[in-house]
C-alpha cells in the first residue's frame, strides 16, 4: 500500500461520469470571496457558469459583471421577488452566515438547486429551515465544503479508507488567520455575532471539523472547548480550542483563530501509520503537502495545487445535471452547525457537551 | 531576528560555568531505560559517573555493572539501610513512578542530591513527600525532564523568549508510542495504575506538557480531557486528549497514546509566527527538526542530534558541584503531577477542572 499509487493520477475526478450542459448560477452576495475566488473558478469550470449577481450595491459590482460577461445584476428584493429566474438554474449563496437560510428558501421557492457556503447557517434553527425548504421543494442542497473537492484530500481519503494508517486513533488540526489583515477592518460581518453566528470557529474552525469528518467518515459525539475574545473580538471567539470525541474513543484536538500568524494543519494518527496535511492545509492559495508515515518510512507528496473551488462548482453542477446524490449535503451542513453550537455551549459552561443529531 | 543565529553555536552549554570534580551516582532501578539510555549517557558525561546500582535482582545487573565498571550493586533494603553511602554523591531515581518518593526520601536521609525521573511521583501526595524530604534535608532535587536539556529545545526557547513568534496564542502537540512493542509485554509497571499513577498521560503526556511549560514559561490554570482504555489498558489511559488553558486564554491541545503508530510533535503559534518541533519531537532516538514560520518565510533547521540525557546528567551534576539553582526542580515536578491529576479528574467528570498549585 503505497501513497504514490493514490497520487498517480492525482487530479482525477472520481465523481465525473460525464454530463451534458452547463448549470447557470446566480451568485447571491458579491463580497471578497465571490469576487476573488468563486467568479474566477466559475469562469474556469466545465459544467458551471455565472449568469446573475445578487447584491445590495449594484453599482459596486459593475466591474465584476463586466469582467465575467454577466448580464443580470439583481437587488436582494428583486431576487426574492423572482426576477430573472429564467437566467439561472442554481444559486450559490455566499452572504453572511445568518442570511443563508432566507436566500436558500427563496431559491427553493423558485425551484433552483442550491450551493450554500459554509457554515450552512448561523444557528441550528436556520440550518434546519434551509434543509427543510430544499427537501419540501425537492431541490438539491449542497454545503460548500471546498476541501472535499481538493484532489489531495480525495486521494488521502481513499488511502485512509483502504487502511493506509489502520484504524484512526487521534486527530489534531487547526486553521487560523488574521481576519483584520489586508484591507479588512473591524467593520466586517465575520466579527458580528448575529450575522456570523460566532467567530473563528464558524468561519475557519469548520475546516478541520468537516475535513476530519470527511476523512474518517464519522460524526463527533461530544465536545469540550475553551475560547477567548477581546477588543474587536468582544462578541465572537478570537481563538478557540475544541476537542471532539468520535465513536470508539477517537479524539480530535482542533483550534481556530482570527488573529496572529496564519497557520493551518491536520494530522491523523492511526494504528499503522499517520498522515499529515501541511503547507497550507486549508488555505485557498498555497499548495498542500501530504506526509505519510508508515512502516518507519516517511513519504512526502507535494501536490501541483488545484483549484478546489472550481472542482467544487463542477462537482455540484455535475450532480445537478445527472441527478446524482450530493456528498456534503444540507444535512451534513446542519450536523456541523450542531457541533459548533455544542462547542460554544461547552466553552461557556466548561462542561463536556454531547452532540445530538436530531 | 533569524533562527539561524540561535542555532549557530547549536550545542553550547549555556549553563556551564565550569566546575571541578565529578558527581558519583547511585542508579536506583535498573530497567530498560537505565540500561539503554542512562548508563551510556553517564559513561559519556563530563561531570557525572555511575558508581552504584540499586536493584531487586542483583544477578540480572551483573553484565551492566561489568560493562560500566560499577563496583557496588545493592538491593533496595541495603540502599534504604544506608549501604555504600561513601560510594555515591547523588541518586538517580528511575523506579516505577509510585516508588520514587521512598527512594527520594532515603536519598535525602543520606544527604544525597536527587535526580528523579518524571513524573516526580504517581500522586500529588507522593510528589509533596519527595519535595518536603529534600527541602528538610536541604539536598538538591531535580525532575528529569530531559527535553529541557536538548540543545534544540534550549535554542528554541531563547528564540521564543526574544520574541521570535511574538506573543504565544495556541499550542498543539502529542507523544504516542506502542508501549507493548518490542520485547515489552503486558506485565510492565507502565500498565499498572498503582505503580504508574496512570497510563499514557503519566508516561509520555508529560513531555508536551512540561516542554510547553518550559518553552512558554507559564503554568496551566485549567484542563479538560477525554480518555479511553481497554484490554490490557483497562486500568490506565491507552489514549488521552487533554486541553490546557494557560493565563491570558492561551490554550494547548495535547494528546498522549500507548498504542498505534509512534508520533511526537509540538507546535506553537504566536502573533508573529509559529514554530514546530517535528521529526521525533520527544523521542530519544531520532533527530529533531525545527521549522520556523515568520514573515511568510519557512525555515527548517535539522539539528545534529545530541544526547539530551547526557546533557541532563551533566547539567544536574554541574549544579550540584557549583551549588547553582536547578531549573526543573522538585516543585516543578510536583506542579506537573497536579496537572495530570486534574486532567484525570476532568476526563472522569467531563468537566473543566481548575488546577490549584498549593
Amino acid at each position: 500500500m503505497q501513497i504514490h499509487d493514490y497520487f498517480d493520477e492525482f487530479a482525477r475526478r472520481d465523481w465525473d461520469s460525464g454530463a451534458d450542459g452547463t448549470v447557470r448560477f446566480a451568485i447571491v452576495g458579491v463580497g471578497g470571496f465571490a469576487r476573488k475566488a468563486a467568479l474566477p473558478a466559475l469562469a474556469d469550470a466545465d459544467y458551471a457558469e455565472a449568469t446573475v449577481l445578487v447584491t445590495s450595491s449594484p453599482e459596486k459590482v459593475e466591474d465584476a459583471a463586466e469582467n465575467h460577461d454577466i448580464d443580470h445584476v439583481l437587488t436582494y428584493d428583486e431576487y426574492h421577488d423572482g426576477a430573472a429566474t429564467d437566467a439561472y438554474d442554481a444559486v450559490y449563496v455566499v452572504t453572511p452566515n445568518a442570511l443563508h437560510p432566507e436566500a436558500i428558501e427563496t431559491a427553493a421557492e423558485h425551484d433552483k438547486a442550491v450551493l450554500s457556503e459554509k457554515p450552512l447557517a448561523a444557528t441550528v434553527e436556520g440550518a434546519e429551515r434551509a434543509v427543510d425548504a430544499c427537501e419540501s421543494a425537492d431541490v438539491p442542497l449542497m454545503t460548500a465544503y471546498r476541501m472535499q473537492f481538493d484532489p489531495v484530500v480525495r486521494r488521502l481519503r481513499e488511502y485512509i479508507r483502504d487502511g493506509g494508517i489502520g484504524d484512526t486513533l487521534q486527530l489534531d488540526g487547526g486553521f487560523a488567520f488574521d481576519v483584520m489583515g489586508g484591507s479588512r477592518g473591524p467593520d466586517q460581518w465575520r466579527l458580528d455575532a448575529e450575522l456570523a453566528g460566532g467567530g473563528a470557529l464558524m468561519d475557519v474552525g469548520v475546516y478541520p471539523l468537516n475535513t476530519a469528518r470527511y476523512l474518517v467518515d464519522a460524526d463527533p459525539v461530544a465536545v469540550t472547548a475553551t475560547m477567548r475574545g477581546e477588543g474587536v473580538f468582544a462578541d465572537v471567539d478570537e481563538h478557540i480550542a475544541f476537542q471532539l470525541e468520535f465513536p470508539d474513543g477517537v479524539t480530535a484536538s482542533f483550534t481556530a483563530g482570527f488573529s496572529g500568524y496564519t497557520k493551518s494543519h491536520l494530522s491523523i494518527r492511526g494504528t499503522e501509520g499517520h498522515v499529515e496535511l501541511s503547507g497550507s492545509a486549508f488555505g485557498t492559495e498555497d499548495p498542500r503537502r501530504v506526509t505519510v508515515h508508515r512502516n518507519r518510512v516517511r513519504t512526502v507528496v507535494d501536490g501541483p495545487g488545484t483549484s478546489e473551488i472550481r472542482e467544487e462548482f463542477d462537482y455540484f453542477a455535475h450532480a445537478v445535471l445527472t441527478g446524482e446524490e450530493i456528498g456534503p449535503d444540507g444535512e451534513e451542513g446542519l450536523r456541523d452547525v450542531r457541533v459548533t453550537t455544542a462547542a460554544y455551549e461547552a466553552a461557556e459552561t466548561g462542561e463536556r457537551v454531547e452532540i445530538r443529531y436530531s
